[in-house]
């Protein structure tokens, strides 16, 4: 860590650890919280310098903007032990520099880089005994920045709060999931806020996604809201589809969030020498893939779910079912990916960050 | 009130009251507050009864999903206090209605009506000094329910505040507004929650109105996501719009709020025999119309702003002027809607309630 700023950040230790009330072989998702969070406060047009303070509530005049105008944005990082206990984030300045853009978006102050890397470094030091190693576990880290001024004007807070927690966490999804291709809801317009990790965002999500739980699909997948034909994203995850020896995925816009698992993936399967198609994709074509024996993959791809297959989805109130293969390109593809952020694999890309 | 639930409705006031300290000839909009609030909480799939307490902080953990899914909700109402220094309050059973429509499409729980308007009133009651009697000033009042259960993953909370906050407001706007006919960002996308009054569709106005304001405007007119050829509403208003001597306003749909005031102001309109159609109408209709004279008024109407007229607005880099005329549309639908609210004429709509 460079000495400007780490020399500001100041920490206030807690007096006991509650780390052995965890059962690290049977982690939530996202339900444990450890002993310190990264605070860091802007007020009179300015960030002040983060501290480091022990995991506890937040108190808000009842007039906070965040409860009225959804002014929030988040970002969804995780930390990985390696064999040496050395702890890796992965391309965690690509995290940094979305945060400021959905910032951006929603009229919020953008978060200097290093405030944002070096407090984050500073935390996970002092939290390294939480970040589990076993299976397919991890350190979530969330990020986020919220209106924290008062007032029911609709207008823009003049005062926010950037917090970093952590949560040792298990995997996202269970198994693999089922899925419905909304024709009704969407989730995000042209020209609106579709691309940004802002909290409003997924509030609109739940309850198609609660209809869709009632019929038994586990997710939805979101369409163009103008005619409901392209296929764009799931509720937190990129969408990639396999047909043939072709994997393709939606180009991003302003209507979808620039995924980070997404663009790795990418790059790893070109790299592998998969075919890769960045286009549009409607679901006629799926569905005709589907019937031609064509359609032989659809994962998703996000840092909570890593990546997850799909075994088949609904539309138009029918039922489509995806094959069962060997060696499919999800299961390569993840391998690939979380033997880089694991540090099991050589880092051929330069993804990997060493926090110490 | 029926006692079924006022009977539970605990009450817990102030040792001293803050009313002293403010200038109730100077009152911003929504920045003081009285001091009392009305708390609610859903736990455990059902809602608490409402407690009346001292308006103070609320505390939150940093995991409560309001910080990270943006589930929240509210209405904006008035209280008018008249010269018998009686109480009212405008068609409240709309915004109670309301706001389960908001919190359904949000997938939060929906409030018993009783609770609602039996909460309000006890709260107003406690607190009638507080509702202002200077002209253009009222208690602007504002329920609204948000996530409090925790988690990180991306789903419905399980727990949820409902709280009533008062404030003693003056007018929201200074005076005419000059807007901006917005062609590239838009508010809400076809089937998504553009007619909930959720907190997310008002951050995601503010940047692209911090543009407007820049370039000389003071509020952004939304237009339709898939072409920007149709006027939407703006900000907090819904938006009227007077050719010779029709008053248009574009229909409800899942993009755009159901105003109380813009239903309200077309039942007004008709009985004073104004010729009113609620219709799609699209930019080139209004330039045409404005470049041939028979554009004669623009203007925005909501619980906040009351009516807002129109000065000019902004399209495409050209700046168009609408002519000032005496005996406005605007002044006289004004003039009706605010007796009818302050007491000040017989209510022939059945729209007056009465708190007592
Ligand atoms: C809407 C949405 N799409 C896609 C993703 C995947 O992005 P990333 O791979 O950067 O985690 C996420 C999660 O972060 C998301 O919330
Ligand atoms: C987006 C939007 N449109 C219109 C309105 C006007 O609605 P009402 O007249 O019910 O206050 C409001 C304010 O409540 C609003 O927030």
């Amino acid at each position: 860590m460079s000495l400007e700023v780490s020399q500001k950040i100041t920490i206030q230790k807690v007096k006991n650890s509650k780390i052995n009330q965890v059962d690290f072989n049977n982690l939530p998702f996202g339900q444990v919280y450890t002993d310190h969070m990264l605070v860091c406060d802007f007020e009179n047009g300015k960030w002040s310098s983060p501290k480091i303070v022990p995991y506890g509530a937040i108190s808000l005049d009842p007039s906070a903007k965040i409860f009225h105008y959804g002014q929030s944005v988040f970002e969804g990082m995780k930390a990985y032990k390696d064999a040496q206990d050395d702890i890796w984030l992965f391309r965690p300045f690509d995290n940094q520099k979305r945060l400021n853009i959905s910032s951006k978006r929603l009229a919020m102050p953008e978060l200097p880089e290093a405030y944002f890397m070096e407090g984050l470094e500073a935390l996970l030091l002092l939290e390294k005994d939480w970040i589990p190693t076993t299976k397919d576990s991890s350190l979530y880290i969330r990020p986020f920045i919220f209106a924290s001024g008062n007032g029911f004007h609709a207008s823009p807070s003049d005062k926010y709060k950037f917090i970093i927690a952590c949560s040792p966490s298990g995997p996202y999804f269970g198994g693999k999931l089922k899925v419905l291709i909304e024709q009704h809801y969407s989730r995000s317009a042209n020209g609106g806020v579709g691309f940004a990790k802002a909290g409003g965002n997924y509030a609109g999500q739940f309850y198609p996604t609660n209809l869709a739980i009632q019929k038994g699909y586990q997710q939805v997948i979101w369409t163009d809201d103008t005619t409901h034909e392209y296929i764009e994203e799931a509720g937190a995850m990129n969408i990639f589809i396999r047909i043939n020896d072709t994997l393709i995925t939606a180009p991003t816009s302003d209507r979808i969030l620039d995924g980070i698992t997404r663009k790795s993936i990418i790059e790893i399967a070109k790299d592998q020498g998969i075919a890769v198609e960045v286009r549009n994709i409607s679901v006629h074509e799926i569905i005709e893939a589907s019937d031609n024996g064509s359609l032989k993959e659809m994962f998703g791809a996000g840092t909570a779910a890593v990546i997850s297959p799909i075994s088949g989805f609904g539309y138009q109130e029918k039922d489509y079912v995806l094959p069962e293969l060997d060696n499919t390109f999800a299961a390569t593809l993840k391998k690939q990916i979380t033997d880089i952020q694991y540090n099991r694999s050589a880092d051929k890309f330069g993804w990997r960050y060493s926090v110490k």
